[in-house]
């Protein structure tokens, strides 16, 4: 059983995963994997994973295949069996590592990437969303669940077939507090939504706009900790992504489609992180808070002064990638 | 000019580097720099860089040549010109990025590392850094200094030289931020100063100790965010890195060449970085703050999930890798 831990100073959990423990010698950097080989996650290679919690059929093959197709993680981070068990150890907090890591196998295509993929099959990726977080919101030890996506080796992606994951955790992440304890501050001073706001002053401003509909907007945020990070929200004020009605979700593929595109003719197929930003769940932000996506091409190197301040040197004004993006013709 | 940039939402400040602005072509991966070429950093090019603000001589040499050299850095995040003009747009708030970066090469040895490095050449390395946060202390536009080392392509160095840097901020950045409150929120619940009690936890409790002196220990921390993540504090009471007396930093060079020795056998050379995290300027955090050293690793990859949460998986126990750290025969 792995465990969480709690940083005495600023409060910040860590999940020390016992269960894949590494020696020093593990640790070496990697040699490439090689492109071509096994994989686990495509079609006919089911029995290699552990047993699907979710699916969605594949309309084209009458049924017989999926389209998306969810399995718990192979190796978790956490496990969802155990109760929490919170202890001291002197000075120090511990929890068990208790939670869901799951898999979203995005499509049966091996090669296919959101540029490439029909609108209609990214919709399907964030209906799979919806369903796991509506699932999983049911499990009282659960507080929040972050949904992210690691793509390309240099994004941490160890598996090449197209994937996102979840995980679902017993306390509110750091990041994710702090998210909502300034969205609660501007709140309380201002009576509106922070990132309703921002769209306002976004759409009204312009620069910085990649792609929007009537439903979602997609900008190069006004600070950006990197080149090219595009941020998609909701225009109407919704809190918890799987609030999101069904019927929208095509919308938000849409835009997903036209960003990626984009970034990908504009910087080569970057490898990059998403990570969707949800309210967490028992606890009531409704009034306040407003799920975003954040894409982060991977494009410059996070280092000593990154980690040691928690300030980021960007390149690359937003204006600048947005113009650029704009710039770039999509082919819708 | 660049700009310091403030995240309406959770506050955190970013450097937009206008100076610095990069086309996406520019953003692709580059290869690795090929070994041998020219160093601007070397001896006998001093003119390839920036008028020197401060160096020691070196001794052997007769006083002749430099043991150790700061010049600003050749491309600046941040320029010690000009004034900081505080402005909002619209409901954002940005500032001139004002500041300064400086680089110090640490040694004229190219090929030095800090496991062949004499214990008298860190000490300098040393009480340059002490020379630099005192001198930059009395610029009173100035908030807080990040002091920090990139150590190979993977941990965000460009050049191979030994080097590291500061960067000195006009604001202090929400990290510090968060360490100092999460302090002072200690200090005031239990009078004790959270680092003095966590050296004694750690003292008593033993396994999760690398070295330690008189003076000064090094240890893994209780929630590490990475493998082999090492902390180093002095014993005794001090916030602030530059207050520490000249004295005492041969014994600090001490424990961190004994560190060092430990890491580069464990992980065969692994690329690293270091951050010190001292006191701000113009505040008073005497009473509960603790200078400390963060040295990491680069192991693993930070991605979607880490980026979305600032939760950190970290597959290796800390007292596994004190004890493996431990074991080592580091030659002294």
């Amino acid at each position: 059983m792995s465990e969480l831990r709690k940083d005495p100073v600023i409060g910040r959990w860590v999940i020390i995963s016992t269960e894949r423990a590494k020696r020093p010698s593990d640790l070496k950097v990697e040699p490439a994997r090689p492109r071509g080989g096994f994989c686990p996650l495509c079609p006919g290679n089911e029995d290699k994973t552990p047993p699907e919690v979710f699916s969605i059929a594949d309309e084209r093959s009458g049924g017989r295949g999926w389209a998306v197709r969810v399995v718990p993680n192979k190796f978790p981070a956490l496990s969802i069996e155990g109760s929490l068990q919170k202890r001291a150890e002197g000075m120090y907090d511990i929890m068990n590592g208790v939670g869901a890591h799951e898999v979203i196998i995005e499509t049966p295509d091996h090669a296919a990437t959101f540029s490439s993929m029909p609108v209609a099959a990214i919709t399907n990726i964030l209906l799979t969303f919806k369903n796991r977080l509506t699932a999983l919101k049911q499990d009282s030890r659960l507080h929040y669940i972050s949904v992210f996506k690691n793509c390309g080796e240099a994004a941490g992606a160890t598996l090449e077939h197209p994937h996102s994951q979840l995980i679902a955790l017993p306390v509110i992440p750091r990041r994710v507090l702090e998210k909502l304890d300034g969205a609660q501050a501007y709140f309380n001073y201002k009576r509106n939504c922070v990132f309703c706001d921002i769209i306002n002053q976004e759409t009204a401003d312009g620069r910085r706009l990649v792609v929007s509909n009537d439903h979602f907007i997609a900008f190069e945020p006004f600070a950006p900790r990197f080149p090219f990070e595009t941020h998609i929200l909701p225009r109407a004020h919704l809190a918890a992504f799987e609030e999101t009605p069904a019927e929208l979700m095509s919308a938000l593929a849409g835009v997903m489609s036209t960003v990626f595109k984009k970034l990908n003719a504009a910087l080569g197929f970057p490898p990059f992180n998403f990570m969707l930003h949800t309210a967490p769940f028992n606890k009531d932000v409704g009034e306040f808070y407003h799920w975003h996506l954040e894409i982060i091409p991977r494009l410059t190197k996070v280092a000593g002064f990154e980690w040691g301040s928690g300030f980021y040197i960007n390149p690359t004004p937003p204006e600048q990638a947005a113009q650029y993006l704009r710039d770039i013709e999509s082919g819708r």
